[in-house]
């Protein structure tokens, strides 16, 4: 039996450890630096960066060469975050039980900060400090992947769409790729950067974003699906906070029972993909798993 | 006796022609690529994307190839202005005469075009139709000096500074030290990216780099001087608002001849460390007499 918390403890630690490497290397006395740290920090779950670790693993890769890489997507992610917690965006002051970044410093710090992430995490990609060996050509792949990813055509128009659905009655397909834009599309990115820099061939590279295309989904049913019925003192958040908000979910679309059965669906089809990976994708199948039993 | 005006016209139509297919090429229907089209329409002097052209040319390199890499520079240019513009930063609702994209379209809205046109820069500099041949090497290295330069100990920082800077008094060199982060350091990599992608040796990169440094300062020397004694008509812009605004600049430090000499002094130095390049380098010396001579 794999022990998934074990695996995800080591590696968030190791992304942890990275993560704050790649802040304090230079003037980390700055408030802009501060902000950057701050939100950073914040203790999130790290699911990106463990996602592209366990990918490289899946293909045969040394997933310790690609830490920086790794944490590059989870500063993507963080600047997302910092952006979408805006006043005029979903304006939320709290994010994980903390200020948020707007809260904590100031709205123009909190909008470069989120700036400086993003374009830090190009500027790790990129790094001569990141090339292990003479791997140029994978590292522009992976950047032209994740600009894709997280661009104007992707998580940025997810965040788009997700602003103008407020109130508004979705069709199951609209709800479908309002969650694949706005998140599955970092997450697919974060497997194929794991897969690529793994060394993976074409085809596996495929069947490693079509796992994540299908558990990018499963969790955001899953995460509708807390909403409705977690319990808050285990999530660490209250409940019922989308129906509050008039925000479309899973449950609210098509009932609970039947986002449930959709989310195992979607959990089978990504073990499906990757049955004839060996127990070296043993880590992404347990992910898979644990989306559809977690908690919180 | 060089024709800079003929040069700046016909290299200003190819990059808006380029920078218009850039973004129509796709779902150019959406608000998210209305605002970011919007914004990089607005009649912006193309001063980045020209001097990375006229550095490939001035290293005997082909800029007609590179066209789609200088247009990323103007990509990154306008979503700092756009995110300048915010409310939260300098609230501005007029650039060039134009509603900000914050007015014409809202806060949100904006705030995302910037991030997905600082993205979609790095997706064309990443970009497998950007590459000429097998130089991903060459580009890898051009994603890392743009992100850099870009970066929150680059431009990021620069806009920090200037937002703590309001209402204070500056050193000279504090001064210094804001603008070259502020708009020098993107004047740099624009200048080094025409001049790797030319397939200039390091010490030819290091020059024009030196070039653009002293360039980019003297541009914004002459920026506070037009601010004073500068025609309204002519600069299609108001006089006097740095001082309203109690603005730190050149002349209120150092007086206006100080200033004048300042700005002559850093041409100077421009045109002579490139004093050994043939005649294919004459558009950057024109520009940098533009600088000193220019009326708006």
């Amino acid at each position: 039996m794999f022990d998934l918390k074990k695996y995800f403890d080591e590696k968030r630690d190791q992304i942890n450890i990275c993560l704050d490497e790649l802040l304090s290397s230079s003037t980390n006395s700055t408030r802009i630096a501060s902000a950057m740290k701050y939100s950073l920090m914040a203790g999130g779950k790290r699911l990106r960066p463990v996602l592209c670790l366990a990918s490289a693993e899946a293909v045969c890769g040394n997933s310790d060469n690609i830490i920086r890489e790794a944490c590059a997507l989870e500063m993507i992610h963080t600047y997302s975050l910092i952006h979408d917690d805006l006043p005029s965006m979903d304006n939320d002051d709290l994010r994980r039980g903390k200020p948020t970044c707007h809260i904590a410093f100031d709205e123009a710090t909190a909008i470069l900060a989120g700036d400086a992430l993003l374009t830090l995490a190009f500027q790790i990609l990129s790094s001569p400090e990141t090339m292990s060996e003479n791997n140029s050509s994978k590292h522009l792949d992976i950047v032209n992947r994740v600009s894709v990813a997280a661009g104007y055509q992707g998580m940025i128009q997810g965040q788009m769409d997700d602003i103008e659905a407020e109130g508004k009655q979705l069709s199951f397909d609209d709800l479908e790729k309002l969650h694949r834009l706005k998140t599955g599309v970092l997450i697919e990115a974060s497997v194929c950067t794991g897969a690529v820099l793994g060394g993976a061939e074409t085809e596996k590279v495929e069947n490693l974003q079509s796992y994540a295309e299908n558990i990018g989904l499963a969790f955001q049913v899953t995460d509708d699906i807390l909403n409705v019925e977690g319990d808050p003192e285990i999530m660490g958040k209250s409940a019922g906070t989308d129906m509050e908000r008039g925000k479309m979910t899973y449950p609210s679309l098509i009932g609970i029972d039947k986002s449930k059965k959709l989310a195992e669906k979607l959990v089978n089809n990504a073990l499906d993909v990757i049955s004839h990976f060996d127990h070296r994708a043993d880590p992404l199948r347990s992910i898979a798993q644990y989306i559809l039993h977690r908690k919180r």
